[in-house]
């Protein structure tokens, strides 16, 4: 995990103005839902320190920190299926960040186009009456 | 936080193949995103713990845990402004789940239609070249 005896100013270039709005856990690490731009597909949920969220902003290539590895990841550099920024937002209570990229090829390490399409649950549906 | 004490198959009725894929964090908790079925807007980040999913999967209503108020939440109870669960989905690391469903009204406590409606950030677009 990122140092924890140092702040995230300490560590990152990011915009203190952004830094001084985000909310992190206990290990400096805030989410990142990611979506494709164009179709709304919800490509994968990933994590971001404030270095991570600095270089997504300011290089055009989305990059996250790995819990597993402890170490950046910036997406498709050993896929070859990278993610381009479009736009990010930070959330109401600034402990979220939705990024919108343009993933080319697929987004999931299992070789599916989001992390979600091998998942279904099965959901009781209710319709609400109207009114 | 749910009680750690106990297991989450003893805390919920979540069915047991569906506890066995999860992966929960150090608080018996994980992320789900929450999206509008039709339109593929994000609309909010919230948490779930076994029995959240649960109620999420049978009752036909999106229901978080809060962590804040460390209790159960019922989208919309307070708010007027429910959440219909269409469908649901558990990601490759089974740690994040996509939950489709139709919001009514707004999903952001501060009056927006989503949690990122007020939070653009900055950020660097590159356009790839062609090949």
């Amino acid at each position: 995990m990122p140092n924890a005896s140092r702040t995230p100013a300490d560590q990152s270039d990011l915009d203190p103005g952004i830094a001084a709005r985000l909310k992190r856990d206990a290990n400096g690490l805030f989410a990142a839902v990611v979506q494709q731009h164009d179709t709304g597909e919800v490509l994968m949920l990933a994590w971001m320190d404030d270095e991570a969220l600095h270089r997504s902003l300011t290089t055009g290539r989305a990059t996250y920190y790995s819990r597993s590895r402890q170490e950046y990841w910036v997406k498709g550099e050993t896929s070859g299926n990278p993610q381009w920024v479009k736009s990010a937002a930070l959330d109401c209570d600034g402990d979220a960040i939705l990024l919108r990229v343009d993933q080319r090829g697929v987004a999931c390490h299992t070789g599916t186009r989001t992390c979600w399409d091998s998942g279904d649950l099965q959901a009781v549906v209710v319709t609400p009456s109207a009114g």
